[in-house]
């Protein structure tokens, strides 16, 4: 198989993300704590719960990004405390969630370099990442990399038929394609599920909604510098 | 000239959407008035004049959309009240959101029709909308509209440079292109500036960011059902 398209993937594959979300939720968790008490039989993790509860309800409705998350923990903050938080508490969680919209971003290691090499060894590039337009657009235009990429797709949905319709408006063969990213359910199953190739590199703060317990047969890497060798003796 | 391709813009051109966001305002109006008194002066509207400073504010950290708008509404009434907001207000807040992100599409007069009037005489269509990716795609897929358009491009920014690239993506030149919607900044104004045509369809609940003072010497239409009979006559 002959490569000649290589997605990536933007949060926490070619930039961090996840920690920023993590880092939220921390403040949020012990605002919260201060109403919900002490843990006790595991209760610390109560909020954090309803915080994922609320995400997941929300999903269909938000979609993904920062906007959604902040208006979730919005939502949860006054559910979990029984609407007791302070109105300085919710603005202090609109603030995070702008400081995170605002947060300047930070390329994982090696990122830059495996970008150019990819375009120097001749693979066509293509960003796929799902979320807010309008902060995905931010993040890609701030990370420096938008030069080497032929093409760009903020989606909604990574499935079967979005990377169809990526890979049927580049001209190319989905056996000619290979994604590159750390969601099992977004990154890799969906590419092989139509015929590509797909390579997972496993971030340590993937979110919840993003893990998946399905079976694959994809090569996992454990940096992405590894990236340009494994193509070159691989496919 | 000839045209080949019509752009259409979606929101208060093709389907209602700031009458939604009007509703809010009115619900979110009478909520902060019970805590800054009676009109003096004029003084009535000015938590809706803190609204708009807000969302000016936060367009360039939050961009377009009704997630945004939800989160300025919440730090809106939380300034304008000193915090004297109830919770449970909030909580009305987020669910004037949440109401607007799940109310089905409603297209205004004649939109299905001319649609379909324009397929049949020839002209290749694209929705060129501005706004929440998530929110936008909904929209357009509820619409019924979505068989009748050759390509959907849900932006960030409607400027000169945007206009080109959805041509260029096309292959159609400037000359052969008529955009048609309700804001002379977005929809009109940098379609002419590239050389483009543009035909404005005011409605009259434009939003107060999307209104232009700007001379211009588009013409003007007051229903979008008079489109199909202007572009056969005057292009």
């Amino acid at each position: 198989m002959l490569i000649e398209v290589v997605g990536l993937d933007g949060d926490d594959t070619l930039w961090e993300s996840e920690i920023h979300f993590a880092d939220a939720q921390e403040r949020f968790e012990a605002m919260a704590k201060r109403y919900i008490g002490a843990p006790v039989n595991g209760e610390a993790h109560d909020a954090m719960d309803r915080l994922y509860d609320t995400e997941r309800r929300n999903l269909e409705v938000f979609g993904y990004g920062v906007k959604a998350f902040t208006l979730s923990l919005v939502e949860t903050a006054i559910e979990v405390t029984d609407g007791a938080i302070t109105t300085a508490e919710i603005a202090e969680l609109l603030a995070l969630g702008r400081e995170m919209l605002r947060h300047p971003t930070q390329l994982l290691p090696d990122v830059a370099d495996v970008v150019r090499a990819l375009v120097e060894a001749g693979f066509r590039l293509v960003l796929v990442t799902k979320g807010d337009l309008f902060d995905q657009e931010r993040k890609f235009a701030s990370s420096g990399l938008a030069e080497h990429f032929e093409r760009v797709e903020i989606v909604t949905t990574k499935d079967a038929a979005t990377y169809r319709r990526i890979l049927g408006a580049m001209q190319v063969d989905p056996s000619a394609f290979c994604m590159v990213g750390n969601s099992l359910p977004s990154d890799v199953l969906p590419v092989i599920a139509i015929g590509g190739q797909a390579v997972h590199i496993p971030h340590e703060l993937t979110w919840a909604l993003e893990r998946s317990a399905a079976e694959h047969d994809a090569p996992t890497l454990t940096r992405l510098a590894e990236l340009p060798d494994w193509l070159a003796t691989h496919v």
